[in-house]
This record gives C-alpha cells, sequence and structure tokens, in this order.
C-alpha cells in the first residue's frame, strides 16, 4: 500500500486544500521520524496545514502517528482511573502543583509530564525544581512504581515519547508553523495520550496573558483536543478559563511553590483554589471517583482543608529526590523592590503577558531555551482586577537576585496595568466547559 | 538594516497574506543562496509563496535577488540590440531552433540560453545535440565571440548564472511548489535577464499540451513576465499561443531539427513557419531593426526564403562544434510503426499532453532527469485538428529503436485523440499579446 505514496504527493494534495488519507498521514510522519524524509519536505508540508488545516477525520489519525512514533505507557496492570491535567499555559499558572496531590489524595492516579517555560508562561518542571533536591527525570519504572504506590508523579518529558513531536517542534519553531490550531492540538493531545491515561482535563486559556489571546481560538483548539481525544476513545473535558490577569498573587518558580503550599494548607488566593477546586472535581468526574462535580468540589476542599493533599505533596517531594524539610527550605531572592501606583485609580486592565515579561527579566523564565533561570526570582502582586488604588500605594513586589534586572523589569511591570477612574467589572475565571461523548456536562 | 532581520519573521509575514520589503526579499535568497539559511526555512517560504502569492512590488525584487546570485553577462561592449526568446514549452515547438538564425540574419542578435526536456515537453538543447557533435556547453568567452561575431549562439545555463534559481527550483521540485505563477515567473526572468539582453519576447502556451493548461493563468503568467521585465527597464512582448494540438508535424529530438531544416529552406509546416514569423517580427519590433510587425514579417519571410537565415544556422552549427556535414548525417530510427485511425471521423480534440508523452515513452523525451533520450526517436504525425479520417487511414508514423516501446507508445497515441462525427473549428494559433511600456503593442 505504502510503495506507491510519495511525499511529494501528499504536500501536494495538503496544498490544494484536499484530506489527506490515514495511510498518507502515517506514511509521512513515520517516515519522516525515522530521518527517511527530509526536514524540508516536512516543512513545506507543515506550512501546508498551517493555511488550508486539517479536518477532523484527519487530526486523529495525526496525532495517533506522532502518539505512536515513540513509547506508549501501559498502566493497565495499576488498578483505578489514571488522569492527567494539561493547561494551556498562562502567567502564574502553578495549578498543577496544589492539583495533582488534592486529586491523588482522593484516589485517582495522576501520572503527569510536564514541560519547560518559555517566554511570558513558566512551565510546571521549572517550578518543582525550585524544590530543593527534587528531580524530575524519574526512569520509566520509577515513574510506574511512584503510579502504583503513591499514586503521583510529576515528571518531564522522556526521549521516548513521541520523538516525532519533537523533531516536528523544532521544525515548527524554526519556521513559523507554530501558531496552528491542528498542530497545536495533536503536539499536546499526542504527548498527552502517551501517558497512559485513562481521562484528561484541559484547562485552556484565554485573555492577555494566554497563548491563544482570544476566546474564540481558544474555544477552537479546546474543541480540536476534545475529538482528538474523543477519537482515541478517552473521556476529556476541557475548561476554558480566563487569563486576562495573572493566576494567584505570586509569580515565579519557588515562589509559585510557596503559594502551592498555602492552598495545600487550606488558605492561599480565591482564584488558585477555586481553579484547583474545578479541575480537580472534573478530574474525580471524568475518573468515576465521583458522581457529580458538586461532590467533586467538597472532595477536593477537603483534602485541601483536612492536610490529606499537602501530605500526599510532602511524599511525592520526598520520592522524587526532595528532602524531608525541602518545602521549609525554598531558594528566597536577595533583593525586593515594591512597585507603587503612579496615580490613584481602579485597575481596569491588565497586560498580563507583560506582567509575565516582567517575571521572566527579573529572572524567572526564560527568553530563549538555553537560558537559565533564578528559581527566586518573581513578583508578589498585591492587586487584582477592579482593585481601588491610591498614588504610591504599593501594586507588587519585584523579587530578585541581579540588581541590574530590577527597573526594566518594573518599566514592563507598570505598562502592563491600565488605572482608570470607573471600576471595571471583574470577568468570571470559568468561561465554558466542552466535554467528550461519555462526560456529563450536566453532572 | 538586515542585522534585524529574522527568516522565521519573513517566513511568518508571507504565512499571513503580508507583503515583503526588497530587502526581507534580498536578505532570506541572498542567505539561502549561500547556504546559510537551510532548504528547511526555504520550503516553508516556497509554500507560503505558493498558497498567499506574490505581489508586483515583491516580483521584481524576488527577481532581482535570484538575478544578482550569479553572473550577469554584459553585452555593452557588443553593438546593437540583443533579443531573446523564451517558450514555457510544448509539444512539438521547434520554434527557437529556425528562429534564432532568422532574427539573427536579419540583424538582431541572439544569446540564447536554453534548457532541457522533462516530462511530455522536449527541450531546445536536447534537439541542438541530436545533430552530430553540436555542443551547448560553451564557455562564456566562446559565447559572448560567438554572439559579436555571428549574431548568434545557441547554450545551455551555466553553473554561474542564477545560483538561487538552481538551488530553489531543485527544491520546488521536491515539495510541490512548482505551479506557482510567481514563482515560475521569477525563475524564467531571472535566467533570461541574466543573459544581458535588451528586450525578450515570452512564448506563452495554452492549451491541452501546456504547462498552463487555461488561457487565465496563462494570461497571468505571462502578466507577471511582462512586469518582472518593465521593472528591470526590458522591453518585453509577451505572446500567447494556442497548445490544443502538436507544434507542425515532427515531434522527437532529430525530427524537430529536419523540420527546422525544411522551414529554412522555405517549406515546412505553416503553423511553425507561422509562428517564427510571428516571433521573429515582435523580436524585430522590440529589437528596434524594424518600425512595424508588418515590416518584421517581411523580413523574417524574405531570410526564411532566401537561404540567408538557414546559412546562419549552418554557420552556428559548425561554430558549435558541428560537422559541416553534421545537418545532412542526423540520426534515423531504425523502426517505424503507421498508426491507423481506428475509425472514420474528424479530428474533434487531442490531448497534447499525451502525445507527447507518447513521443517520451518512444524516447525521444526523459520521465525523470537522469533518462537518456533516443535523439532518433519521435513521432512524424499525418493529421491535425479538423482533418477528416477514414478508418484504417494514417494518422502517424512512430520512430523508434526499441521495439518493446512500440505498444505501449502506440495505445497513449490514441487515447489522445478524439474522432467524431462533426468538424470542431480549429483555434487561431495566436490568441493575444500583452507587452510592457516602451514596446508599441499597435505597431
Amino acid at each position: 500500500m505504502s510503495g506507491s505514496l510519495r511525499a511529494v504527493d501528499i504536500i501536494r494534495r495538503k496544498r490544494d486544500g484536499g484530506t489527506l488519507s490515514p495511510e498518507e498521514i502515517r506514511f509521512f510522519l513515520e517516515r519522516y521520524t525515522v530521518g527517511e524524509l527530509p526536514d524540508y519536505q516536512a516543512s513545506a508540508l507543515l506550512m501546508a496545514v498551517f493555511v488550508r488545516g486539517l479536518s477532523d477525520d484527519e487530526l486523529g489519525p495525526w496525532t495517533q502517528a506522532m502518539l505512536h512514533s515513540g513509547v506508549v505507557v501501559d498502566f493497565g496492570d495499576i488498578p483505578g482511573a489514571k488522569v492527567d491535567k494539561h493547561s494551556t499555559g498562562g502567567v502564574g499558572d502553578k495549578i498543577s502543583l496544589p492539583l495533582a496531590p488534592a486529586v491523588a489524595a482522593c484516589g485517582v492516579r495522576v501520572p503527569m509530564i510536564s514541560g519547560r517555560g518559555l517566554g511570558h508562561t513558566g512551565g510546571t518542571l521549572d517550578k518543582l525544581e525550585s524544590i530543593p533536591g527534587f528531580r524530575v527525570d524519574l526512569s520509566m519504572d520509577a515513574f510506574r512504581s511512584a503510579i502504583a504506590e503513591l499514586g503521583i508523579a510529576l515528571i518531564g518529558q522522556t526521549a521516548e515519547i513521541c520523538p516525532a513531536d519533537k523533531k516536528l517542534y523544532a521544525l515548527r519553531d524554526a519556521t513559523s508553523t507554530v501558531e496552528s490550531i491542528p498542530l497545536i492540538a495533536s503536539s499536546i493531545m499526542s504527548k498527552k495520550l502517551a501517558e497512559g491515561i485513562d481521562a484528561l482535563v484541559l484547562d485552556v486559556k484565554h485573555g492577555s496573558g494566554a497563548f491563544m489571546k482570544d476566546l474564540s481560538r481558544a474555544t477552537a483548539l479546546a474543541r480540536a483536543m476534545v475529538a482528538i481525544g474523543e477519537s482515541a476513545g478517552k473521556r476529556v473535558s476541557a475548561v476554558l478559563t480566563d487569563m486576562g490577569q495573572p493566576l494567584g498573587e505570586k509569580i515565579g518558580n519557588a515562589l509559585e511553590v510557596e503559594e502551592t503550599l498555602d492552598v495545600l494548607r487550606g488558605a492561599g488566593p480565591a482564584d488558585v483554589v477555586l481553579l484547583t477546586v474545578e479541575l480537580g472535581a472534573e478530574m474525580l468526574l471524568l475518573g468515576e471517583a465521583v458522581r457529580s462535580r458538586d461532590e467533586g468540589r467538597a472532595r477536593i476542599r477537603d483534602v485541601l482543608q483536612n492536610g490529606r493533599a499537602l501530605e500526599v505533596f510532602r511524599a511525592c517531594v520526598v520520592r522524587q529526590g526532595g528532602r524531608p524539610d525541602a518545602l521549609e527550605r525554598l531558594p528566597r531572592a536577595r533583593h525586593s523592590h515594591v512597585v507603587r501606583a503612579p496615580r490613584s485609580g481602579f485597575v481596569r486592565a491588565i497586560d498580563t503577558e507583560s506582567v509575565g515579561v516582567a517575571a521572566m527579566l527579573l529572572g524567572a523564565g526564560r527568553a530563549t531555551k538555553e537560558d537559565p533561570i533564578d528559581p527566586s526570582a518573581g513578583i508578589v502582586l498585591a492587586c487584582r482586577l477592579g482593585d481601588h488604588l491610591e498614588a504610591g500605594q504599593p501594586m507588587a513586589t519585584l523579587c530578585f537576585n541581579d540588581v541590574a534586572r530590577a527597573a526594566s523589569a518594573e518599566a514592563r511591570f507598570l505598562s502592563a496595568y491600565t488605572l482608570g477612574d470607573e471600576r471595571a467589572a471583574s470577568p468570571p475565571l470559568v468561561t465554558m466547559r466542552i466535554v467528550s461523548k461519555g462526560v456529563d456536562s450536566a453532572a
């Protein structure tokens, strides 16, 4: 069958807006991954896909081809539901850190494979690595035993998982074919489906701090990912959430672990708690540990209040290389600087991406993949959308070790805030939910 | 300036349908030609150009960047106008062979750099090389002295001319980005403008044997090429001509040289003579050797009738390595087979591309760039559109050395002809003329 397939014909068909067959998609991606097709043919196809799109009929086979380019984890011998969460990324989005132990504390296993931060968004791996001794590079055996015995493991992507995605992603980065909904959706879903999960909750961000700024593109991405999950026979819920302001009060790796500990002690900012509860309830519902979202919400709130989630998180830290007192020894920046309101007024709008860039400038993030990170650097916010500030009142505290970085970060931070005389309405945090077949949207 | 340019930004702008600046175009094509940008970025840009197109404002700088990637011939020290003709290629299109010596015999110099055939269309170089001893690989010095002393030279593209085009063309072939009007137009025009000509006549084919089957796409290609020539300050005329049937009676390399000799002796098929006269008159007008096309037509007819054009052709053959009797020693195929009409009727339509493929199957052309050519193989036609045939009457004679090739070629040839009971109108050979500024369309 594939003997008669030719890369140029496949590129031509997509170029002209046609639909590729599953055989054509498999042929191209398999041959490309093993090096039998050159980068220049793949980049031509990627550009054609970028412009012409992929139909739902193509998206499933495309994702499956990427998924099967490497190892697919099989947790079939470990009882109980395995459910993960993925976020498209935002500023201050540390939700994975309180969420995974909370869900595991409720009896649903969470095999979570995360990424690093780039640009204005942070990465779960970087946050975890700010915990002294914490290792994200577990072997596949250690990953499996952690899931079997503790119900939670938080690791980075291994070389065995989705090599096609690694190769394609590097090529997309160099050929301006990143911001394509089908390519983003298949990249995310292939990695998540390789984790051996039964169900997946997607946190799809929109707004000024999100990768997809507008709701309609975020919705299209959510639909594409849910469709892929459905075609793979998985239960998937996508929750659309607002990233029109940073999530929580703390931005920066160790600072976000501190805020995580607040949440796991039954405190923490209302928005972080709300999103942890919402996404946790969805994971428990998809993992069939509860019959309704309200039951799920109550369970998550319980384990945040009674210390069970914190206990699981501590056990996870120790299991992954942290000392027992690691969470009491988080790195702290040597310097801080209070940013003050330049005038009186209400916080009317926040360019959240610029707040993320300000944190990056302090050392909390990377401008390029090779940049080092300062785990202690970041920003502690003192105001939210809708708050009223007097001139000179603190808006935030910048935390840093490199004094040379503070001035440009402060300027960038201040440029992000629009102050005005009228109070602006605060948008709801959770905008919409899109679910796959087999998930009760009303439960 | 170019220090801040980045390939990914240029790809992104074209991907999103934007217009590239001359600096961006120059940056990308210069860096790509010298190997500083990888093939995979170039193929992504080519696919974006394929889908989004290039505006007239981009087409000029794009062509100039390709043109200046290599040597640009300067004939400034040789007096008189230098004018070339380029055809987009067809079946039986040997017009360059009688045309170039006819125009040179009228005092306009013709520095003609041609290509080889691929697929169903023949190439001028292959036809010339069927003349025993004829060499198309003259040095640049020999090319110049032939133009200065004889007024004509017929050579192949050298490595020094338009290296960017060679590199891009190979990449387009492998990435399904060939059939793009701006990419075709800039590829043709960059090579022609590198020849050091003052003016150029383009024969843009349309119909079943042409690369551009429909008139509207052929017209768009013609307009794009005329616009490029205009922006380079050259006089350019594009003549749109019908390729709804093969040109002349003979298809195949040595056979087309034979037909050329007929035309140069004042005979030959009417369509070949007509097109030689039309294109020749246009070249003389653009070369300012005549004041009107009618005067040009008369001059060309004269040199075809009085033997002056043949004399120039013979001198050219000898100068480029042929023996004085080379034209009397053209190769002839050992075998021939008469194809007969399967029924009575009028020739209502010809799939000219299939006739070209039939000749290729006999050995006259190449399926891939590496295939050898049989210079003596080909087809001698015995009927044209509109002719009436009796069942069993000869339609053509197939000429070949390899007996194993005849059956599939005959089947392919017969499949090309639609016979019917009513006579079909014969289309005009010359459809339209598009001229640049400085060319009088009414002259």
